[in-house]
């Protein structure tokens, strides 16, 4: 780096300015102090590393650091919980630009205003491979929990999952996209892998279910987790994802690059859609919690590419 | 890794297997959920790095566990504040054993028990070097800033700073250590660098400080931000210094290996000292809050090595 420590410190403060009455002490002290009326805390933490989870040739730094921001606040609101703050610890090589560290910075800071969330403090160290560590947490009144499902309740999704593991594969494939149709799916694949737009708000609408949890994973991998911890089977059917109105585009861009959808409905993460079981609830109906255990995609004969028990 | 992540995960859970009624969910669920009655809370996060922060040859894996978990615990007890729960997320290479992971857990848990802290979750992911990311947080009535300091107030320290500079120096010098004497400087000087014995009952007597931090950075350089932020200027006076009773060996210790002992006090990080400023504190009097800006060693001419003021 051709700066201090301190210089990206001081350009980091500048984008995290913070004049919110919540925060009585942010960035520049031992710890950063807030002030919570709630008597329950959500907190969760994610990690990222270059090459693993990101690749800078195929995202953005902004897209970089609104993609691993949105991952922790899905797991705040998947809790039935609002975050409020954040602390970001990253590992730079010293080979950045001060305009790439300014980006990450300020994706993270824009995801993170979505959600009225204030990054609150951090660490900077040098390190032989960009990482980024997120610990986010928010305030939370009656906490949902993976394994709140119960026999009989309808599970609900706020999304179509799979459209970033499409645009994982159109990158990862090494495909001609200016060649592949329909253009508006290709480019919402390739969108919703660099920074999933995560429907927060659908979350908060799901405040009524009895389970929760966010696909980081993957639909059935959440799914299944949630059913174990449940001690229930969940049935989704195929016929309830495909009436979803994205189906038909997810569709045609996998039968155009020689894809299978249910690879990318059934395995694929990262959408940070919220999957939710209970009654009444808003969202997209896709299948039963029934007696039994494990899951299910019915009318689907091959188990989707990606989808392990030990995930 | 010969085992998959859902394994570690596994046998993480039993080494932080918590039954706190405080912890309302703990690790397995997309966030943990505790409870707080504070109405204020202090957090602070650290990245550790191998080959930067830490060396596996240097130190055992629950060593490196213990310091990390030092590190971040004392920056909350520095605020003022009483540490609660941490989270960790951890790289792994996919080279470690079993074993290494479940002692550099002990280490992280070993170190938060010594403050009745609990391990509530954490992340694992694979990357091309271990890196250690925690984030504390913990309750504070009254925050304890480093902008606090005011003219005429005592400086204390809660114990000589240095010893792990020169653990590091002999490390790091490859010094035949069972040469040197005094052997029991050597030993403490290692252990120190190692795993540093942090005084965290020390800084809770220290509630009365106007201005507090620890010496993560080294003496100096933590003292310089204190009165910067404090708009005043700090005079330490070697000879107070000198009169721990720590200090014949430390100096001893230095004079064997061709050190200069300053160096080490001044510049020496890591051993989490609490560096603290106000009146009738207890702990060793170092020096005194002045008028002006900057800070002072007095009676050592020659600026400590690795004291710089861009740290």
């Amino acid at each position: 780096m051709e700066f201090s420590e301190s210089e990206v410190i001081e350009e980091l403060r500048r984008i995290f300015t913070d004049t919110d009455s919540r925060v009585l002490v942010g960035i520049g002290d031992d710890a950063a102090v807030v002030s919570t009326p709630a008597s329950k805390i959500a907190i969760t933490t994610d990690m990222a590393v270059e090459n693993v989870h990101f690749r800078r040739n195929w995202a953005t730094a902004e897209e970089i650091g609104m993609k691993i921001t949105a991952a922790n606040l899905a797991d705040i609101y998947s809790m039935g919980a609002t975050p409020e703050h954040l602390v970001v610890a990253v590992a730079l090589t010293g080979l950045e630009s001060m305009a790439w560290i300014r980006e990450l910075a300020r994706g993270i800071e824009r995801e993170a205003q979505k959600c009225d969330v204030r990054i609150i403090g951090g660490d900077i160290v040098r390190g032989p491979t960009v990482t980024i560590s997120i610990t986010a947490f928010g305030e939370v009144k009656k906490p949902i929990l993976r394994s709140g499902a119960a026999i009989g309740e309808k599970i609900v999704i706020t999304n179509l999952p799979g459209w970033s593991a499409a645009g994982l594969f159109l990158l990862h494939g090494r495909v001609n996209v200016s060649a592949v149709h329909p253009a508006h799916a290709v480019e919402r694949a390739l969108a919703q892998f660099r920074a999933p737009s995560v429907r927060y708000l659908d979350a908060l609408a799901l405040r009524g279910a009895h389970a929760m949890s966010d696909t980081s994973d993957g639909l059935l991998t959440q799914g299944l987790q949630m059913a174990d911890a449940s001690g229930v089977k969940f049935e989704i059917h195929s016929s309830l994802l495909a009436k979803h109105p994205e189906f038909a585009d997810l569709s045609a861009l996998a039968d155009a690059v020689g894809a299978n959808v249910w690879d990318w409905i059934g395995a694929g993460g990262e959408d940070h859609v919220f999957l939710a079981t209970g009654h009444d609830l808003p969202g997209y109906e896709i299948g039963e919690v029934m007696a039994g255990s494990g899951i299910e995609l019915v009318g689907v004969t091959q188990s989707p590419k990606g989808f392990t028990h030990f995930n």
